[in-house]
């Protein structure tokens, strides 16, 4: 049975066939954020606590830590700042060290900049996991030494040295390269998380149904848990949340195991929460009787993410015992 | 490739496997609707036709016309009324003609009396689909020679004379057996729609794994069409809706192509929508596009009938041609 583990200090979350959906948060991540990119060249840390707390409380399992930001004051000043090899590794450092201070969840390590990913390695406590490694030459060579050397997971994304191909059947082989690549550094296939990449069903109609065709020939053939950047799907279209949230619970269905997501979206969260329960992964639908409570509660007026911060403080006041009044 | 043909007399639906999903609205049916059993005692049909026409501006494809209905007042002065073979045959027919007078979708024959069902046929135009025959001994040999004479398709489901079996190898078996029984009687495997039968997930953690499990085998080994009660799988839950518009998506991607349900919900409905899209079975996105504008008008205030019944009516008339504003 296929179990990818991934851990912090204190926490386990196993990512699985027989497993809830793995949510792994993605917003702590500069690239495409620009007034967090701002923030953090001003040694501004504060949003990227907020998103991890907030992410947290919604339901993120992990959380991706995406040190790609441009500080384009400083490199205003200092041409080395142009160089993401200069700028991403000791951000990387800081990033991991602020989140791992408040939350206790496993992260996820998130650079094209392998000297980030060695950073983030080494300050990360306990088992996160790698994202990523690609079916190209140099990035195998680059990245593979590190998930060999540090004993952690690692998500593939199944491009390679000839871009992304529209052909599933190329994908899946370039997955399946990286598998055995893995193989031969010692790399065990339940360590391998493979994302099969979604294109935009706005753009390619057959897009949904390649994801589904592929997850399940990963999980058959390669015996791999999967993963995604889900929201690519919906690219382009109108009231995207909306097919977002049929793709999630179709994609579990076909296999998939974790995705790259949101997790302060409801509409996405609620399909997550009540596919989960649908493949028999909630016992008795405990988690979604707490969910449906936090649904009343923004049927009310709540943001979700105020709903899910009150109903986990809640949960922790109860785990905490019962608070004197006095 | 399993094609199963419905029609009014001027309108054609498939289902199958390379077609949107099929919704069947479920409306009509004053089982459990006292209020409309009482006004069709009374000879009061206009719920009956508000209803006809809300879901099929909602999306209903097909109507499901059920005439079981319970005339207590008359049943009091007539002891005839206690029997449904005397109250359904001229209900079932009084339904079908105001229902085929307002709208031009195929009609479902809905009906636990085989002369209901044969007054239904009867009434029809085109070629209704009749639900529906199970394994019991008796019911099919009242039923599949109605099939056979009419030359329509039939739902089936999964249920014998030993009941509702809870172990899904079993209900495969009875559909096997019920398609079987029907070639003897010339009735080919495209006119018969499984129902392979929906348990509520609340009460069986693995309802929803047995329902996506068997709809692929009957769909592999038996190569018919699929239907299901769907709002059955959230029975007993708290926030019901969420749990049905989760299920669709999945038993979609197992291969279900069609469902009874109420299409007057849009969580529901906007699920289905996304997952024509995500299957291929949307060209373009068109329907998503015009969906998405049903949605805006319900995020605006709109209930989802009247947004919906307002799209309908703006689309029928610019197929009319651009009317003059003199």
């Amino acid at each position: 049975m296929t179990r990818t583990i991934i851990e912090s200090k204190t926490k386990t979350v196993v990512i699985g066939f027989d497993e809830p959906f793995c949510v792994i948060g993605e917003r702590i991540n500069p690239t495409g954020r620009k007034k967090l990119a701002a923030e953090l060249e001003l040694g501004d840390f504060s949003t990227v606590e907020r998103d991890a707390l907030e992410q947290v409380a919604c339901g993120a399992m992990v959380l991706d830590v995406n040190s790609g930001a441009v500080f384009t004051n400083k490199m205003a000043e200092d041409p080395r700042y142009a160089d993401n090899n200069f700028v991403e590794p000791p951000l990387m450092r800081e990033l991991i060290l602020r989140i791992q201070a408040i939350t206790d969840v496993p992260l996820c390590i998130d650079s094209s900049v392998p000297g980030a990913l060695e950073e983030g390695l080494k300050a990360c406590e306990g088992r996160p996991l790698l994202n990523s490694v690609t079916g190209e030459e140099e990035r195998m060579e680059l990245v593979l030494p590190l998930v060999k050397k540090y004993n952690v997971p690692v998500v593939a994304i199944s491009n390679d040295d000839t871009g992304i191909s529209e052909d599933p059947d190329v994908r899946f082989a370039v997955a399946k390269k990286i598998v055995e690549r893995a193989a031969d550094f010692g790399i065990p296939a339940h360590d391998i998380v493979v994302d099969p990449l979604v294109m935009p069903v706005g753009a390619m109609g057959t897009a949904g149904q390649q994801v589904f065709a592929l997850v399940r020939r990963l999980r058959d053939e390669l015996g791999v848990n999967t993963t995604c950047g889900a929201s690519n799907i919906s690219f382009g279209l109108p009231h995207r949340h909306g097919i977002n949230a049929a793709f999630l619970p179709m994609a579990i269905t076909a296999g998939m195991t974790s995705a790259i997501m949101n997790p302060v979206r409801l509409q996405e969260m609620e399909a997550i929460r009540a596919a989960n329960f649908l493949m028999n992964h909630d016992p008795n639908g405990g988690e979604w009787i707490r969910f449906a409570k936090v649904l009343e509660a923004v049927q009310a007026g709540a943001s979700f993410a105020e709903a899910s911060a009150a109903a986990s403080s809640a949960a922790s006041g109860r785990r905490g015992g019962r608070k004197s009044r006095g």
